[in-house]
Order: C-alpha cells, then sequence, then structure tokens
C-alpha cells in the first residue's frame, strides 16, 4: 500500500498488545502530532536502536557504553546464584519484583517444536561455563509456565545434572497475586491446589 | 532519564491505547528487532510525518499530494449532504462503516469546558461557507456521544437555525451491537429504551 497512514498503522499493528483498533487510533494521534508526540518516538526510536543492545555476559538488556551490564559487574550480587530466563525483558521483571539477588542468564528463547527452536537456539555455553568454573549453588529456573517453558526448563535441568553440587530449582506454581478462584484456569488451580501450605 | 530502553517506553506508553506495560512489552519487541520492525516503524513515521496532513476542504486524513482529498474531489458523492464530524480518525470510521456517501467536515474538536476551547477553536466557518453557498440539504452531526459531543451537536444546530432549508440530524443513541443489556450504562439503556422501534 501506497497510503502513508496506512502504512504507520501496519507498522504499529505488529507491535505486541497493540490490536488493529488501538494501532489505528495510536497511528491517528501521531498524525495529529499533540506536544511533538511523533518527533519524540523518532528521537527514542533512534536512541533505542544506536545504543540498546544484549549484555554479552547475561544476555540482558544494557546499552553499548555498558557492556557487560550493570547487574553483571555490581560487585554486591551474589555470584553463587543464577537465575535462568527466557528473554532479556523477563530480567527487568525480575528487578521490577527486587527479589533476586544473584546473576541473570537469558537463554534468548525456549525450546520450541512450534518455531524449529532447538536447545541449539538458546545461550546455554555461557550458563554451563559459568557453572563449570565453580562457585554456583544454586539454579533457579525461571522459565515460562507453557509447554515450552516447562520443556526448556527440564533440558536445563537435565544439562546441569552433572554438577551435582549445583542445586536447581524453579519458580512456584500457583494462584497469582490478585486474582479470583473463579477466574483460575483448571490446571493452574490443581496446582495451586497441591502446592497447598499453611499461611 | 537517560537510558534509552526507558525513553523508548516513555515515548510509546503516550500512544493512545498503551498502557505502561504494553508499552514496556512493545519498546522490548522493538529493541529485539524481529523482522526489521523496528526499521519499519522508523521509516512508517518518517513518511507520515512527511506525507500525512489534512484535507484544506474537509479537515479529513490525506497527503499533500492529494489536497483536497478523494472524499472532497470525488465527483460520484453527494454535495446536498454534510456529515459533520470531531476529529478526522471520525471519517476513517464512517468510510469503513460504507453509510454515507456525501461529504465530510471534521471540526477538529469539540466544545469543552475542562480543555478551554469553545466555538472559536472549531473548523465553523467552513460549514457555514459551504451552507450558505446553497444546494445543502441536509447536516448530520455526527459528534461524540459525551457531554462535549452533545455540546458540540447543540452548538452547530444553533449555528444552522439561520438556514432553514437545512435539515439538521444527529446521529441515533441506542445499543451498540454485539452489546449485553447487563453491560449497559443507564443512561444508553434509558435513551434505548426511549428510542424503541418495532423490528
Amino acid at each position: 500500500m501506497d497510503n502513508p497512514l496506512d502504512n504507520l498503522v501496519r507498522a504499529l499493528a505488529r507491535l505486541p498488545g497493540l490490536g488493529r483498533r488501538s494501532a489505528e487510533r495510536a497511528a491517528l494521534a501521531l498524525v495529529l502530532k499533540p506536544d511533538g508526540l511523533l518527533e519524540e518516538l523518532q528521537r527514542a526510536l533512534a536512541a533505542a536502536k544506536e545504543q540498546v543492545c544484549c549484555c554479552d555476559v547475561c544476555g540482558g538488556f544494557t546499552t553499548r557504553e555498558a557492556n557487560p551490564c550493570p547487574l553483571c559487574t555490581d560487585a554486591r550480587r551474589d555470584d553463587s546464584s543464577i537465575c535462568v530466563v527466557e528473554e532479556p525483558g523477563d530480567i527487568l521483571a525480575f528487578e521490577r519484583a527486587g527479589v533476586f539477588n544473584g546473576r541473570y542468564l537469558a537463554l534468548g528463547g525456549k525450546v520450541s517444536a512450534a518455531r524449529a527452536t532447538g536447545p541449539g537456539d538458546l545461550r546455554l555455553k555461557p550458563l554451563v561455563d559459568r557453572v563449570s568454573q565453580g562457585g554456583v549453588r544454586e539454579v533457579v529456573l525461571a522459565t515460562g509456565t507453557d509447554l515450552e517453558g516447562d520443556a526448556t526448563a527440564a533440558f536445563v535441568a537435565e544439562l546441569l545434572r552433572t554438577y551435582p553440587e549445583v542445586k536447581v530449582t524453579r519458580l512456584a506454581f500457583g494462584l497469582p497475586v490478585d486474582s479470583g478462584i473463579g477466574y483460575s484456569d483448571p490446571v493452574t488451580l490443581k496446582r495451586a491446589f497441591n502446592g497447598r501450605a499453611e499461611p
């Protein structure tokens, strides 16, 4: 299509979380340009393109000027614990939760039959290298709770079997906070029930 | 903030329909750059900025090369009917519905006490000019159904009183399609009830 407004809608609709309708509303807001919205987005995109990259150590997001990233170079963090996630963005979610003070490792994906990605496509070597250097006491598997996340966690756990001194754990299953029982899917509810504990 | 990823999130979160969380997901997708997503959005933004403008006649979106816009120059459309909307994007919604074959006029806003916009900020002169040239039989007021849309419609209706040969109508109030009675707000339900008709 040659229509620049349609092209903008199409580009925005490719973003996750934006349906066709939201993309249209966003495109209209951009071409109406209140407070230089379009220009701000242009500047932010150019800066992100130029500066944001993935940390050579953990695979998380950082800037070219800070590689390895601050999480990898922070001497106050605990080297004996590694949290393994799928995507760089997952590290940001952990940091928001403020629950983990060790090191991270983003695999850069998960084992997926549908997308034909196998273990060979994941950043497993940096994980094994770090573990084999010694000093690691726990590897927390924080992959997603879908089938592919399960498969990825199982694969990594199997891979780490050769290091019996390393405790491998996985995040707990259960009900999300602020959610009604009536909204729970049966599998989650079953897992939450089986994992019940005294309050 | 200096962090380019945070800046990108902030710029995206300013788009309508994108909350903080969706903006974060979108920003992460952009910096991961699958299939040149970031570059496509950059190109689309640059093209929209350069080419998209508002039609000098109806105020709707068009490109600099097509001004007046195709809707204003299309000889098959009915000059005797004018549909008055608030924003350029509203014209696109009408065209999607395929329900109107006359000419459009986007006011470029609505009468709003909160935003301190009065009738003087609206494109009312082009409307009055067209009507006073004669040949217009109906003006359809298609402003929003909030208080400000009501006030704007009332103002335009009053303005057109001096042209008694012009029929001024407003879009019907009622239930939206595909919506349950239980989800209706009381005002909509009352209006739908009062406007009931034989099926």
